[in-house]
Protein backbone atom coordinates (compact mmCIF):
# COMPACT_ATOMS: atom_id res chain seq x y z
CA UNK A 1 0.00 0.00 0.00
CA UNK A 2 1.44 3.16 -0.81
CA UNK A 3 1.45 6.21 1.33
CA UNK A 4 -1.19 7.92 -0.48
CA UNK A 5 -3.79 4.52 -0.30
CA UNK A 6 -3.06 4.30 3.64
CA UNK A 7 -4.24 7.84 4.01
CA UNK A 8 -7.37 7.81 1.64
CA UNK A 9 -8.25 3.94 3.03
CA UNK A 10 -7.63 5.83 7.06
CA UNK A 11 -10.19 8.49 5.74
CA UNK A 12 -12.57 5.61 4.64
CA UNK A 13 -12.72 4.21 7.89
CA UNK A 14 -12.61 7.64 9.71
CA UNK A 15 -15.64 8.78 8.08
CA UNK A 16 -17.23 5.65 9.15
CA UNK A 17 -18.70 7.01 12.35
CA UNK A 18 -19.76 3.38 13.38
CA UNK A 19 -16.73 1.94 12.70
CA UNK A 20 -14.75 4.62 14.97
CA UNK A 21 -16.92 4.24 17.78
CA UNK A 22 -16.59 0.16 17.70
CA UNK A 23 -12.79 1.20 17.67
CA UNK A 24 -12.30 -1.20 14.22
CA UNK A 25 -8.65 -0.26 12.62
CA UNK A 26 -7.85 -1.43 8.71
CA UNK A 27 -5.43 -3.68 9.25
CA UNK A 28 -4.54 -4.59 5.34
CA UNK A 29 -6.01 -3.98 1.50
CA UNK A 30 -5.57 -4.99 -1.62
CA UNK A 31 -7.65 -6.18 -4.49
CA UNK A 32 -10.84 -8.07 -3.60
CA UNK A 33 -9.50 -8.60 -0.27
CA UNK A 34 -9.10 -6.54 3.39
CA UNK A 35 -8.22 -7.38 7.19
CA UNK A 36 -9.28 -5.28 9.87
CA UNK A 37 -8.67 -5.61 13.86
CA UNK A 38 -9.89 -4.41 16.73
CA UNK A 39 -8.65 -4.55 20.40
CA UNK A 40 -11.56 -5.88 22.85
CA UNK A 41 -13.08 -3.48 25.40
CA UNK A 42 -15.58 -3.72 27.98
CA UNK A 43 -18.10 -1.83 26.11
CA UNK A 44 -18.04 -5.05 23.17
CA UNK A 45 -18.97 -7.25 25.36
CA UNK A 46 -22.94 -8.80 25.99
CA UNK A 47 -24.63 -10.05 29.36
CA UNK A 48 -21.94 -12.90 29.45
CA UNK A 49 -18.81 -11.37 29.10
CA UNK A 50 -17.82 -12.25 25.54
CA UNK A 51 -17.76 -10.48 22.61
CA UNK A 52 -20.96 -9.18 21.45
CA UNK A 53 -22.59 -10.62 18.24
CA UNK A 54 -23.64 -7.47 16.90
CA UNK A 55 -19.81 -6.20 17.38
CA UNK A 56 -18.52 -9.66 15.54
CA UNK A 57 -20.83 -8.98 12.72
CA UNK A 58 -19.83 -5.01 12.65
CA UNK A 59 -16.10 -5.97 12.55
CA UNK A 60 -16.86 -8.78 9.41
CA UNK A 61 -19.02 -6.10 8.26
CA UNK A 62 -15.90 -3.74 8.07
CA UNK A 63 -13.46 -6.32 6.08
CA UNK A 64 -16.32 -7.20 3.62
CA UNK A 65 -17.64 -3.05 2.86
CA UNK A 66 -13.34 -2.55 2.37
CA UNK A 67 -12.97 -5.74 0.72
CA UNK A 68 -15.90 -4.79 -1.61
CA UNK A 69 -14.91 -1.14 -2.31
CA UNK A 70 -10.93 -2.08 -2.92
CA UNK A 71 -11.88 -2.26 -6.66
CA UNK A 72 -12.39 1.78 -7.12
CA UNK A 73 -16.23 1.29 -7.78
CA UNK A 74 -18.83 2.04 -4.52
CA UNK A 75 -20.46 -0.85 -3.09
CA UNK A 76 -23.15 -1.37 -0.88
CA UNK A 77 -24.31 -4.44 1.41
CA UNK A 78 -27.22 -6.23 0.02
CA UNK A 79 -27.70 -9.03 2.75
CA UNK A 80 -24.95 -11.18 4.78
CA UNK A 81 -25.21 -14.02 7.12
CA UNK A 82 -23.14 -15.07 9.99
CA UNK A 83 -22.53 -18.43 12.13
CA UNK A 84 -21.58 -17.75 15.62
CA UNK A 85 -18.98 -20.68 16.16
CA UNK A 86 -17.11 -20.32 19.48
CA UNK A 87 -16.52 -17.06 22.04
CA UNK A 88 -13.87 -15.01 21.15
CA UNK A 89 -10.90 -15.43 23.64
CA UNK A 90 -7.54 -13.10 24.05
CA UNK A 91 -7.67 -9.26 23.21
CA UNK A 92 -7.51 -8.65 19.58
CA UNK A 93 -10.41 -10.07 17.51
CA UNK A 94 -9.74 -9.65 13.66
CA UNK A 95 -11.85 -10.20 10.37
CA UNK A 96 -10.46 -10.75 7.09
CA UNK A 97 -12.36 -11.02 3.54
CA UNK A 98 -11.64 -12.77 0.59
CA UNK A 99 -13.92 -12.24 -2.76
CA UNK A 100 -15.41 -15.23 -3.83
CA UNK A 101 -17.52 -13.81 -7.15
CA UNK A 102 -17.74 -10.67 -8.74
CA UNK A 103 -19.71 -11.07 -11.81
CA UNK A 104 -21.50 -8.07 -13.19
CA UNK A 105 -23.54 -5.66 -10.41
CA UNK A 106 -22.59 -8.17 -7.42
CA UNK A 107 -20.40 -9.81 -5.33
CA UNK A 108 -19.78 -11.87 -2.72
CA UNK A 109 -17.36 -11.85 -0.04
CA UNK A 110 -16.42 -14.54 2.74
CA UNK A 111 -15.46 -13.18 6.01
CA UNK A 112 -13.24 -15.17 8.99
CA UNK A 113 -13.33 -13.72 12.17
CA UNK A 114 -10.57 -14.81 14.44
CA UNK A 115 -9.25 -14.24 17.67
CA UNK A 116 -5.86 -13.65 19.90
CA UNK A 117 -5.18 -17.54 19.30
CA UNK A 118 -6.40 -17.88 15.45
CA UNK A 119 -9.04 -19.58 16.44
CA UNK A 120 -12.19 -18.75 13.98
CA UNK A 121 -14.81 -17.18 16.10
CA UNK A 122 -17.56 -16.67 13.21
CA UNK A 123 -17.88 -16.62 9.99
CA UNK A 124 -19.69 -14.31 7.42
CA UNK A 125 -20.60 -14.57 4.18
CA UNK A 126 -21.43 -11.03 2.15
CA UNK A 127 -23.06 -10.30 -0.98
CA UNK A 128 -22.24 -6.34 -1.84
CA UNK A 129 -24.43 -4.22 -4.96
CA UNK A 130 -21.63 -2.46 -6.89
CA UNK A 131 -22.94 0.81 -8.28
CA UNK A 132 -21.83 2.51 -11.32
CA UNK A 133 -20.00 5.19 -9.96
CA UNK A 134 -16.08 5.30 -8.48
CA UNK A 135 -16.19 5.83 -4.79
CA UNK A 136 -14.45 9.49 -3.84
CA UNK A 137 -13.72 10.82 -0.09
CA UNK B 1 -44.86 -6.53 31.85
CA UNK B 2 -44.84 -6.22 35.97
CA UNK B 3 -42.23 -3.77 37.72
CA UNK B 4 -40.34 -6.72 39.11
CA UNK B 5 -40.12 -8.03 35.16
CA UNK B 6 -38.98 -4.60 33.87
CA UNK B 7 -36.61 -4.87 36.49
CA UNK B 8 -35.12 -7.87 35.34
CA UNK B 9 -35.17 -6.74 31.39
CA UNK B 10 -33.95 -3.71 32.08
CA UNK B 11 -30.41 -5.72 34.25
CA UNK B 12 -30.78 -7.80 31.41
CA UNK B 13 -30.00 -4.85 29.11
CA UNK B 14 -27.75 -3.09 31.12
CA UNK B 15 -25.31 -5.63 31.43
CA UNK B 16 -25.42 -5.86 27.76
CA UNK B 17 -22.23 -3.49 27.23
CA UNK B 18 -22.59 -3.35 23.26
CA UNK B 19 -26.11 -2.60 23.24
CA UNK B 20 -25.35 0.34 25.73
CA UNK B 21 -22.74 1.48 23.71
CA UNK B 22 -25.35 1.51 21.24
CA UNK B 23 -27.90 3.16 22.73
CA UNK B 24 -30.58 0.32 22.50
CA UNK B 25 -33.66 0.42 24.82
CA UNK B 26 -36.16 -2.83 25.48
CA UNK B 27 -39.30 -1.37 24.44
CA UNK B 28 -42.02 -4.01 24.96
CA UNK B 29 -41.33 -7.99 25.78
CA UNK B 30 -43.83 -10.89 25.70
CA UNK B 31 -43.02 -14.63 25.59
CA UNK B 32 -41.53 -15.42 22.26
CA UNK B 33 -41.93 -11.36 21.03
CA UNK B 34 -39.49 -8.02 21.56
CA UNK B 35 -39.34 -5.05 20.38
CA UNK B 36 -36.11 -2.40 20.90
CA UNK B 37 -35.52 1.02 19.53
CA UNK B 38 -33.04 3.42 19.77
CA UNK B 39 -32.18 7.38 18.83
CA UNK B 40 -30.10 7.52 15.85
CA UNK B 41 -27.21 9.34 16.45
CA UNK B 42 -24.20 10.79 14.34
CA UNK B 43 -21.88 7.86 15.52
CA UNK B 44 -24.44 5.17 14.29
CA UNK B 45 -23.75 5.79 10.39
CA UNK B 46 -21.40 4.66 7.86
CA UNK B 47 -19.59 6.90 5.71
CA UNK B 48 -22.46 7.40 3.39
CA UNK B 49 -24.51 9.10 6.45
CA UNK B 50 -26.18 6.33 6.69
CA UNK B 51 -27.35 3.99 9.80
CA UNK B 52 -24.46 1.34 9.66
CA UNK B 53 -25.24 -2.20 8.57
CA UNK B 54 -23.51 -3.19 11.80
CA UNK B 55 -25.44 -1.11 13.95
CA UNK B 56 -28.73 -2.62 11.92
CA UNK B 57 -27.93 -6.19 12.77
CA UNK B 58 -26.72 -5.30 16.06
CA UNK B 59 -30.64 -3.28 16.74
CA UNK B 60 -32.05 -6.69 15.34
CA UNK B 61 -29.65 -8.71 17.70
CA UNK B 62 -30.86 -7.50 20.39
CA UNK B 63 -34.58 -8.02 19.65
CA UNK B 64 -33.79 -11.14 19.11
CA UNK B 65 -31.64 -12.33 22.02
CA UNK B 66 -34.69 -10.59 24.49
CA UNK B 67 -37.44 -12.67 22.19
CA UNK B 68 -35.60 -15.97 22.42
CA UNK B 69 -34.66 -15.57 26.71
CA UNK B 70 -38.48 -14.42 27.05
CA UNK B 71 -39.32 -17.76 28.09
CA UNK B 72 -36.51 -18.08 31.03
CA UNK B 73 -34.50 -20.25 29.57
CA UNK B 74 -31.18 -19.14 28.31
CA UNK B 75 -30.74 -18.91 24.70
CA UNK B 76 -27.61 -18.27 22.41
CA UNK B 77 -27.29 -17.04 19.04
CA UNK B 78 -26.38 -20.06 16.69
CA UNK B 79 -26.25 -17.62 13.50
CA UNK B 80 -28.24 -15.21 11.69
CA UNK B 81 -28.99 -13.44 7.58
CA UNK B 82 -29.63 -9.81 7.24
CA UNK B 83 -31.27 -8.43 4.07
CA UNK B 84 -30.99 -4.49 3.84
CA UNK B 85 -33.58 -3.27 2.26
CA UNK B 86 -33.63 0.68 1.82
CA UNK B 87 -31.64 3.60 4.05
CA UNK B 88 -33.31 4.36 7.36
CA UNK B 89 -34.88 7.88 7.56
CA UNK B 90 -35.71 10.01 10.63
CA UNK B 91 -34.72 10.25 13.69
CA UNK B 92 -35.46 6.46 15.42
CA UNK B 93 -34.78 2.78 14.56
CA UNK B 94 -36.94 0.13 15.88
CA UNK B 95 -36.99 -3.65 15.57
CA UNK B 96 -39.49 -5.58 16.70
CA UNK B 97 -38.48 -9.62 16.75
CA UNK B 98 -41.15 -12.72 16.68
CA UNK B 99 -40.71 -16.36 17.16
CA UNK B 100 -41.25 -18.56 14.09
CA UNK B 101 -40.90 -21.79 15.79
CA UNK B 102 -39.28 -23.29 19.24
CA UNK B 103 -38.78 -27.44 18.69
CA UNK B 104 -36.68 -28.94 21.11
CA UNK B 105 -33.07 -27.58 21.98
CA UNK B 106 -33.58 -24.72 18.43
CA UNK B 107 -35.83 -21.38 18.16
CA UNK B 108 -36.10 -19.56 15.11
CA UNK B 109 -36.86 -15.35 14.92
CA UNK B 110 -38.02 -13.49 11.85
CA UNK B 111 -37.08 -9.57 13.05
CA UNK B 112 -38.68 -6.09 11.20
CA UNK B 113 -36.07 -3.46 11.37
CA UNK B 114 -38.04 -0.27 10.47
CA UNK B 115 -37.40 3.58 10.40
CA UNK B 116 -39.23 6.68 11.92
CA UNK B 117 -41.59 6.18 9.47
CA UNK B 118 -42.53 3.19 9.89
CA UNK B 119 -41.02 2.15 6.72
CA UNK B 120 -39.06 -1.72 6.59
CA UNK B 121 -35.14 -0.65 6.13
CA UNK B 122 -33.90 -4.23 6.83
CA UNK B 123 -34.85 -7.71 7.77
CA UNK B 124 -33.35 -10.31 9.90
CA UNK B 125 -33.60 -14.27 10.63
CA UNK B 126 -32.09 -15.73 13.89
CA UNK B 127 -31.81 -19.42 15.08
CA UNK B 128 -30.94 -19.28 18.89
CA UNK B 129 -29.62 -22.47 20.98
CA UNK B 130 -31.93 -23.07 23.47
CA UNK B 131 -29.72 -24.36 27.08
CA UNK B 132 -31.12 -26.46 29.42
CA UNK B 133 -30.51 -23.78 32.53
CA UNK B 134 -32.61 -20.59 33.08
CA UNK B 135 -30.36 -17.59 32.70
CA UNK B 136 -30.46 -15.20 35.88
CA UNK B 137 -28.73 -12.13 36.44
CA UNK C 1 -57.27 -15.35 -10.76
CA UNK C 2 -58.85 -15.10 -14.41
CA UNK C 3 -58.40 -18.23 -16.99
CA UNK C 4 -55.97 -16.19 -18.77
CA UNK C 5 -53.11 -15.66 -15.84
CA UNK C 6 -53.88 -19.26 -14.49
CA UNK C 7 -52.77 -20.80 -18.10
CA UNK C 8 -50.06 -18.22 -18.10
CA UNK C 9 -48.88 -19.16 -14.43
CA UNK C 10 -49.39 -22.99 -15.36
CA UNK C 11 -47.14 -22.41 -17.98
CA UNK C 12 -44.62 -20.62 -15.60
CA UNK C 13 -44.33 -23.21 -13.42
CA UNK C 14 -44.40 -26.23 -16.76
CA UNK C 15 -41.65 -24.71 -18.29
CA UNK C 16 -39.52 -25.02 -15.26
CA UNK C 17 -38.45 -28.72 -15.78
CA UNK C 18 -36.71 -29.08 -11.94
CA UNK C 19 -40.06 -27.58 -10.28
CA UNK C 20 -42.15 -30.52 -12.57
CA UNK C 21 -39.14 -33.18 -12.14
CA UNK C 22 -40.39 -32.77 -8.22
CA UNK C 23 -43.81 -32.11 -8.49
CA UNK C 24 -43.99 -29.00 -6.89
CA UNK C 25 -47.68 -27.25 -8.17
CA UNK C 26 -49.04 -23.17 -7.96
CA UNK C 27 -51.94 -23.14 -5.85
CA UNK C 28 -52.34 -19.39 -5.90
CA UNK C 29 -50.71 -15.91 -6.68
CA UNK C 30 -51.59 -12.45 -6.15
CA UNK C 31 -49.19 -9.29 -6.40
CA UNK C 32 -46.15 -9.85 -3.89
CA UNK C 33 -47.72 -13.09 -2.63
CA UNK C 34 -47.48 -16.85 -4.21
CA UNK C 35 -48.10 -20.67 -2.27
CA UNK C 36 -47.40 -23.89 -4.04
CA UNK C 37 -47.60 -27.50 -2.81
CA UNK C 38 -46.75 -30.63 -3.69
CA UNK C 39 -47.70 -34.24 -2.56
CA UNK C 40 -45.08 -35.88 -0.87
CA UNK C 41 -43.22 -38.94 -3.04
CA UNK C 42 -40.60 -41.46 -1.76
CA UNK C 43 -38.20 -39.90 -3.95
CA UNK C 44 -38.58 -36.64 -2.18
CA UNK C 45 -36.89 -38.44 0.89
CA UNK C 46 -33.28 -38.18 2.75
CA UNK C 47 -31.39 -40.80 3.87
CA UNK C 48 -33.47 -40.92 7.31
CA UNK C 49 -36.93 -40.96 5.96
CA UNK C 50 -37.84 -37.23 6.27
CA UNK C 51 -38.73 -34.69 3.39
CA UNK C 52 -35.08 -33.38 1.90
CA UNK C 53 -33.26 -30.32 2.89
CA UNK C 54 -33.13 -29.78 -0.98
CA UNK C 55 -36.74 -30.45 -1.62
CA UNK C 56 -37.59 -28.14 1.23
CA UNK C 57 -35.68 -25.20 -0.36
CA UNK C 58 -37.10 -25.99 -3.79
CA UNK C 59 -40.52 -25.79 -2.93
CA UNK C 60 -39.62 -22.20 -1.06
CA UNK C 61 -37.88 -21.10 -3.88
CA UNK C 62 -40.78 -21.92 -6.21
CA UNK C 63 -43.26 -19.82 -3.53
CA UNK C 64 -40.20 -17.07 -3.87
CA UNK C 65 -39.72 -17.30 -7.85
CA UNK C 66 -43.79 -16.98 -8.39
CA UNK C 67 -44.37 -14.30 -6.01
CA UNK C 68 -41.28 -12.00 -7.46
CA UNK C 69 -42.25 -12.42 -11.17
CA UNK C 70 -45.82 -11.66 -9.84
CA UNK C 71 -45.02 -8.03 -10.84
CA UNK C 72 -44.89 -8.50 -14.56
CA UNK C 73 -41.30 -7.77 -14.57
CA UNK C 74 -38.71 -10.15 -14.40
CA UNK C 75 -36.80 -11.47 -11.11
CA UNK C 76 -34.04 -13.84 -10.14
CA UNK C 77 -33.04 -15.12 -6.99
CA UNK C 78 -29.55 -13.50 -5.55
CA UNK C 79 -29.58 -15.22 -2.24
CA UNK C 80 -31.40 -17.45 0.36
CA UNK C 81 -31.23 -18.78 3.89
CA UNK C 82 -33.49 -21.25 4.54
CA UNK C 83 -33.68 -22.54 8.60
CA UNK C 84 -35.08 -25.87 9.37
CA UNK C 85 -37.06 -26.55 12.11
CA UNK C 86 -39.01 -29.66 12.31
CA UNK C 87 -39.32 -33.27 10.36
CA UNK C 88 -42.61 -32.46 7.81
CA UNK C 89 -45.22 -34.88 8.84
CA UNK C 90 -48.17 -36.07 6.53
CA UNK C 91 -48.28 -35.98 2.90
CA UNK C 92 -48.27 -33.07 1.56
CA UNK C 93 -46.14 -29.69 2.01
CA UNK C 94 -46.78 -26.35 0.94
CA UNK C 95 -44.51 -23.02 1.11
CA UNK C 96 -46.19 -19.49 1.33
CA UNK C 97 -43.98 -16.26 0.12
CA UNK C 98 -44.73 -13.20 1.36
CA UNK C 99 -42.99 -9.86 0.02
CA UNK C 100 -41.22 -8.53 2.91
CA UNK C 101 -39.70 -5.25 0.49
CA UNK C 102 -39.91 -3.32 -3.32
CA UNK C 103 -37.13 -1.04 -3.16
CA UNK C 104 -35.67 -0.45 -6.64
CA UNK C 105 -34.21 -3.34 -8.43
CA UNK C 106 -34.06 -5.78 -5.07
CA UNK C 107 -37.17 -7.57 -3.30
CA UNK C 108 -37.20 -9.43 -0.56
CA UNK C 109 -39.24 -12.05 0.60
CA UNK C 110 -40.13 -14.06 3.82
CA UNK C 111 -41.36 -18.23 2.97
CA UNK C 112 -42.85 -20.20 5.63
CA UNK C 113 -42.95 -24.21 4.72
CA UNK C 114 -45.46 -25.81 6.42
CA UNK C 115 -46.39 -29.82 6.60
CA UNK C 116 -49.60 -31.11 6.15
CA UNK C 117 -50.83 -30.39 9.80
CA UNK C 118 -50.08 -27.20 9.47
CA UNK C 119 -46.50 -27.14 11.51
CA UNK C 120 -43.72 -24.34 9.99
CA UNK C 121 -40.78 -27.28 9.23
CA UNK C 122 -38.69 -24.37 7.56
CA UNK C 123 -38.56 -20.89 7.36
CA UNK C 124 -37.00 -19.64 4.25
CA UNK C 125 -35.85 -15.61 3.60
CA UNK C 126 -34.98 -14.76 -0.59
CA UNK C 127 -33.59 -11.49 -2.16
CA UNK C 128 -34.42 -10.97 -6.14
CA UNK C 129 -32.54 -8.53 -8.87
CA UNK C 130 -35.71 -7.27 -10.64
CA UNK C 131 -34.67 -6.64 -13.94
CA UNK C 132 -35.70 -3.63 -16.69
CA UNK C 133 -37.32 -6.10 -19.09
CA UNK C 134 -41.33 -7.86 -18.44
CA UNK C 135 -41.11 -11.49 -18.48
CA UNK C 136 -43.10 -13.65 -20.95
CA UNK C 137 -43.71 -17.11 -22.07
CA UNK D 1 -10.63 -44.17 0.59
CA UNK D 2 -10.80 -48.09 1.22
CA UNK D 3 -13.21 -50.50 -0.39
CA UNK D 4 -15.33 -50.81 2.56
CA UNK D 5 -15.60 -47.14 2.89
CA UNK D 6 -16.61 -46.52 -1.01
CA UNK D 7 -19.37 -49.11 -0.26
CA UNK D 8 -20.80 -47.37 3.38
CA UNK D 9 -20.74 -44.15 1.41
CA UNK D 10 -22.24 -45.16 -1.98
CA UNK D 11 -25.26 -46.56 0.68
CA UNK D 12 -25.26 -43.20 2.30
CA UNK D 13 -26.12 -41.46 -1.17
CA UNK D 14 -28.30 -44.45 -2.24
CA UNK D 15 -30.43 -44.13 0.89
CA UNK D 16 -30.35 -40.79 -0.16
CA UNK D 17 -33.67 -40.67 -2.37
CA UNK D 18 -33.66 -37.08 -3.30
CA UNK D 19 -29.98 -37.17 -3.85
CA UNK D 20 -30.48 -40.41 -6.55
CA UNK D 21 -33.87 -38.25 -8.11
CA UNK D 22 -31.79 -35.22 -8.53
CA UNK D 23 -29.04 -37.65 -9.95
CA UNK D 24 -25.97 -36.63 -7.74
CA UNK D 25 -23.28 -38.34 -7.09
CA UNK D 26 -20.73 -38.79 -4.28
CA UNK D 27 -16.77 -37.68 -5.60
CA UNK D 28 -14.34 -37.98 -2.62
CA UNK D 29 -14.71 -37.62 0.97
CA UNK D 30 -12.12 -37.04 3.79
CA UNK D 31 -12.34 -36.14 7.43
CA UNK D 32 -14.37 -32.67 7.18
CA UNK D 33 -14.12 -32.46 3.53
CA UNK D 34 -16.36 -34.04 0.44
CA UNK D 35 -17.09 -33.07 -3.25
CA UNK D 36 -20.23 -34.08 -5.69
CA UNK D 37 -20.67 -34.01 -8.79
CA UNK D 38 -23.85 -33.76 -11.43
CA UNK D 39 -24.17 -34.07 -14.78
CA UNK D 40 -26.99 -31.37 -16.06
CA UNK D 41 -29.76 -33.02 -17.54
CA UNK D 42 -32.97 -31.42 -18.66
CA UNK D 43 -34.93 -31.70 -15.43
CA UNK D 44 -32.13 -30.09 -13.81
CA UNK D 45 -33.26 -26.02 -15.30
CA UNK D 46 -35.33 -24.02 -14.45
CA UNK D 47 -37.64 -21.63 -17.02
CA UNK D 48 -35.18 -19.77 -18.43
CA UNK D 49 -32.85 -22.62 -19.03
CA UNK D 50 -30.66 -22.54 -16.32
CA UNK D 51 -29.65 -24.93 -13.43
CA UNK D 52 -31.96 -24.44 -10.96
CA UNK D 53 -31.20 -22.95 -7.91
CA UNK D 54 -33.14 -25.79 -6.15
CA UNK D 55 -30.95 -27.88 -8.03
CA UNK D 56 -27.18 -25.95 -6.84
CA UNK D 57 -28.90 -25.80 -3.06
CA UNK D 58 -29.58 -29.44 -3.11
CA UNK D 59 -26.19 -30.51 -4.78
CA UNK D 60 -24.29 -28.45 -2.09
CA UNK D 61 -26.60 -29.57 0.69
CA UNK D 62 -25.47 -33.08 -0.62
CA UNK D 63 -21.51 -32.04 -0.12
CA UNK D 64 -22.34 -30.15 3.15
CA UNK D 65 -24.32 -33.51 4.57
CA UNK D 66 -21.22 -35.84 3.56
CA UNK D 67 -18.83 -33.74 5.10
CA UNK D 68 -21.12 -33.29 8.57
CA UNK D 69 -21.00 -36.65 8.21
CA UNK D 70 -17.85 -38.07 7.75
CA UNK D 71 -16.63 -38.02 11.22
CA UNK D 72 -18.79 -40.93 12.13
CA UNK D 73 -21.53 -38.94 14.05
CA UNK D 74 -24.80 -38.55 12.98
CA UNK D 75 -24.95 -34.84 12.27
CA UNK D 76 -28.67 -32.86 10.32
CA UNK D 77 -28.82 -29.82 8.59
CA UNK D 78 -29.73 -26.59 10.97
CA UNK D 79 -29.38 -23.72 8.29
CA UNK D 80 -27.99 -22.99 5.26
CA UNK D 81 -27.55 -19.49 3.05
CA UNK D 82 -26.64 -19.57 -0.35
CA UNK D 83 -25.55 -16.81 -2.98
CA UNK D 84 -26.11 -17.70 -6.72
CA UNK D 85 -23.66 -16.26 -8.46
CA UNK D 86 -23.36 -16.65 -11.83
CA UNK D 87 -25.22 -19.16 -14.44
CA UNK D 88 -23.49 -22.63 -14.80
CA UNK D 89 -22.04 -23.70 -18.22
CA UNK D 90 -21.21 -26.70 -19.39
CA UNK D 91 -22.37 -30.48 -19.19
CA UNK D 92 -21.48 -30.62 -15.22
CA UNK D 93 -21.65 -29.13 -11.80
CA UNK D 94 -20.30 -29.89 -8.75
CA UNK D 95 -19.85 -28.74 -5.13
CA UNK D 96 -16.93 -28.68 -2.76
CA UNK D 97 -17.55 -28.49 0.82
CA UNK D 98 -14.46 -27.76 3.72
CA UNK D 99 -15.74 -27.91 7.38
CA UNK D 100 -14.64 -24.55 8.93
CA UNK D 101 -15.48 -25.40 12.17
CA UNK D 102 -16.62 -28.04 14.13
CA UNK D 103 -17.45 -27.20 18.30
CA UNK D 104 -19.38 -29.08 20.61
CA UNK D 105 -22.65 -29.75 19.07
CA UNK D 106 -22.20 -27.43 16.13
CA UNK D 107 -20.09 -27.50 13.11
CA UNK D 108 -19.90 -25.05 9.78
CA UNK D 109 -18.94 -25.71 6.43
CA UNK D 110 -18.43 -23.50 3.66
CA UNK D 111 -19.69 -25.05 -0.09
CA UNK D 112 -18.58 -23.83 -3.28
CA UNK D 113 -20.41 -25.00 -6.35
CA UNK D 114 -18.62 -24.80 -9.90
CA UNK D 115 -19.26 -24.99 -13.18
CA UNK D 116 -17.94 -26.95 -16.06
CA UNK D 117 -15.42 -24.54 -16.59
CA UNK D 118 -14.32 -24.74 -12.75
CA UNK D 119 -16.39 -20.99 -12.71
CA UNK D 120 -17.89 -20.79 -9.20
CA UNK D 121 -21.77 -20.77 -9.76
CA UNK D 122 -22.85 -20.29 -6.01
CA UNK D 123 -21.59 -20.04 -2.37
CA UNK D 124 -22.97 -22.07 0.38
CA UNK D 125 -22.68 -21.92 4.43
CA UNK D 126 -24.25 -24.33 6.12
CA UNK D 127 -24.56 -25.22 9.90
CA UNK D 128 -24.60 -28.62 11.38
CA UNK D 129 -26.19 -30.00 14.82
CA UNK D 130 -23.78 -32.99 15.38
CA UNK D 131 -26.11 -35.82 17.66
CA UNK D 132 -24.50 -37.97 20.37
CA UNK D 133 -25.42 -41.32 18.20
CA UNK D 134 -22.80 -42.50 15.23
CA UNK D 135 -24.88 -42.72 12.33
CA UNK D 136 -24.80 -46.26 10.52
CA UNK D 137 -26.79 -47.75 7.55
Amino acid sequence: MTATDKNKWNLFFKRDKFAGHAGIELESIAPGRAKVKCEVQEHHLNGVKCVHGGMLFTLADMAFAAAANSHGRLAVALNASISFVKPARGKTISAEAKEVSRSGRHAVYEVRIADENGDTVSVFQGMAYVKKEEWSL
